[in-house]
């Protein structure tokens, strides 16, 4: 076997087999293939695709590439989720804490934001004090003490994936279905928990421009999940607007907060309570919408959910004084409000442009090595469906940065108006289910 | 522009235009592109294709990226020939001297054998003393001297070639139209002649297997050829056997000798003539191909064509004592003839297999830098069509290598069989011509 046979018969379009994408992977990492070899194989996998066998045997080679978490030593059902990202997106910062409060062990690892997307961990490092980099074993006792803890990606972990991710990033093969779903699922295995809830975000704002396109990458992972035997769940949701009103880390942060306290806006709640009540059927606590969803309110109400967040988060080093009084949070030197200049119902937003504008506010990464600004951001007033009026306040921009009036201009450009009333869809919008033994999907729309 | 924004609109199947296929080839040369996002974009191309403007500007981005050689020194119409590779192809060494003898010239640069291909240097070099390598100036004066030459491709002309031929060949991208047609003929643009005569083979012992794919190969470059305003016409040969008799160097010369002194087997001939009458018309010293195919018999039969290649060949360094005795030239130590073990006509001959196991035998390089057994080959006594008996030799397989017996029933099994008489089509099948204005190609049957 050589690379080059491999290369010629995913070009011709055929199916690589277990030995073939072992070969490729465990050779790659041991440097015995050079980038441009794979290179050539991952462009010709991008347009030739691969079936869910191929994607399942990549995904395990991908995971022999490294160490596994071993969570034997925290007792009970581990939950994970994935979200595949999008514009203010903090759903980790309430739904783990939400799932965590009623007794389920959450021990995630997480990722930096790049281009228009925040990042989980970005977000917790906003607060002060707060380390995300930190010894397996401290990661565990934190799980087991607080009930869940959210870290950085251990590096000892699938290394194929950060190798070949570097190398997709600058050969423009990092669209591609089995690519995606392979990195994706290889780094949730990797971490050990026993069920997966993933987030497969689409519209403007996400990675996925279609529903068809997010539908196909999640069936592609709860697929592979369930080849591994992990209950393994997928949530096709909306991004045709932000999540929320705020976009950057602290703007985040402090609604994160608002939300673990009752008072979330509507979309995000009913984003978290719809996965929260997924990860809690997965972890078989309960298997009643109605009284899953009680639950999830109750330990709002009563505080418990916020209690965990904090607990997690002191235990990371945060200053939880923050949390109980986020007025303490720097603001940043500038602001732009923004009003309309027009009657009417909010009928888009163009979410992309909105990250973007983020983005060069400070509140993100252009390159991999880009210094946040953690108090920059956007916080919108008015979201899909609502009704403005002229000189209503649309949106405020928060920046460090000096001359950033060009923003406002785009800004405003981001919102389109009808004279109709606009209806709006839940965030959620179907849950996708996979049964092996009849090789079928299910999608339940919510 | 980036390099990455060049890879995605070709992966996506779009066309690129003039700044971007000069962007890359140009920062590849500099070496301002690494080979890993040239490779992503080669693969691209393998399954995505190019259109005809795509490789017209393909071929002239490699063309500038060397210098290219000016004929202007030597009066007349000047011809050059270029035969996509078989087995047993010593085509250039019979067919240059029959067209120089008729008084149009020949300034050819070849390429050395890889695989089961032979390589017309390989070929010259085992005649003692010649040398093919030489400085431009030298190579004129012979083609002004001699009425033709024949040496080892310029390092200057064309590097763009070399750098991605060698990428393409570690990785799997070897095989794409627009890359082959392109690489063919940005060399032979650079080489400066008149008129441009192509071979595009097919069949078993060609790297076109189809008929369909020569015939689109043979279109891409004879369209090339014209938009740079060169008389480029394609011949489609069929390689469903080999060349003549013989396949080895010293035995193809010996044949190739043969056929200059009017003993040559009729397929060889056959394209021999058929191609030189092509040549000579595109030099518009002939129009009919009666006169033309007398003239070219004359010029065998009166020597005037071998005392052409005795000429070049001795101003290349050659001891034409070869050439006029050929019974000097070593034979090789070892030799296996083998018999039929069947009666009937042959109906199927396993060319690529016979250039293989020629290979092996030592007459040709399984890697770049393998050393040639000159005398080593094959020499088949029966072709396509003819009756053979049981026990009449096959062929017989000449070595310095011992132990090769195992060979002898592999070269046995490239012969198949049949009751009845098989039908031999004419090895060239078709002539094809573009005219730019009608846009249209022009396909005759020989």
């Amino acid at each position: 076997m050589t690379m080059v046979d491999i290369i010629e018969k995913k070009k011709n379009g055929e199916e690589l087999n277990v030995d073939e994408i072992n070969y490729w992977i465990t050779n790659y990492c041991a440097d015995k293939i050079p980038d441009y070899q794979v290179s050539s194989l991952l462009m010709a996998i991008c347009i030739r695709g691969m079936n869910a066998m191929e994607t399942f045997y990549l995904t395990q080679a991908m995971l022999n590439s490294g160490k596994t978490l071993n969570l034997s030593s925290i007792p009970g059902i581990k939950c994970d989720k994935h979200s595949t990202g999008g514009v203010g997106d903090k759903t980790s910062l309430v739904l783990c804490p939400l799932v965590a409060s009623l007794g389920i062990k959450i021990a995630k690892m997480s990722g930096r934001g790049l281009g228009f997307t925040g990042g989980t961990l970005d977000k917790l490092e906003s607060i002060p004090g707060v380390n995300v980099e930190m010894p397996v074993d401290q990661f565990l006792d934190i799980v087991n003490t607080c009930g869940m803890a959210i870290v950085g990606q251990s590096e000892e972990l699938v290394p194929a994936d950060k190798k070949l991710y570097a190398l997709r990033d600058v050969t423009g093969t990092v669209e591609s279905i089995p690519l995606i779903a392979s990195s994706i699922m290889s780094k949730k295995l990797a971490s050990g928990s026993d069920c997966i809830l993933l987030d497969v975000k689409y519209g403007k704002g996400a990675f996925m421009k279609t529903k068809e396109e997010a539908e196909k990458l999640a069936q592609e992972m709860v697929k592979i999940g369930t080849y591994f035997h992990k209950d393994t769940r997928a949530e096709i949701t909306s991004m045709d607007q932000p999540l929320g009103y705020a976009i950057g880390n602290i703007l985040e942060v402090k609604e994160a907060i608002d939300t673990l306290k009752g008072r979330g806006p509507k979309d995000f709640v009913d984003l978290c309570l719809t996965s929260a009540t997924t990860m809690l059927f997965q972890a078989k606590l309960f298997n009643d919408k109605r009284k899953t969803r009680e639950a999830l309110e109750r330990n709002i109400a009563n505080g418990r959910a916020f209690e965990v967040f904090k607990s997690f988060i002191r235990a990371e080093g945060g200053d939880v004084s923050y949390l109980d009084n986020p007025s303490k949070f720097p603001t940043a030197m500038y602001s732009y409000p923004i009003r309309s200049m027009k009657n009417g119902y909010i009928s888009e937003i163009d979410t992309l442009n909105l990250g973007l504008i983020s983005m060069h506010l400070g509140a993100g990464r252009e390159k991999k090595n880009d210094v946040i600004d953690m108090a920059a951001g956007i916080v919108l007033n008015k979201k899909l469906g609502d009704k403005v009026n002229k000189g209503d306040l649309l949106l405020t921009l928060y920046t460090e940065r000096s001359n950033m009036q060009a923003y406002e201009t785009s800004a405003l450009n981001c919102f389109s108006f009808s004279q109709d009333v606009v209806p709006v869809a839940p965030t959620v919008e179907e849950l996708i289910t996979y049964d092996q033994d009849k090789d079928e999907f299910s999608i339940t729309k919510n």
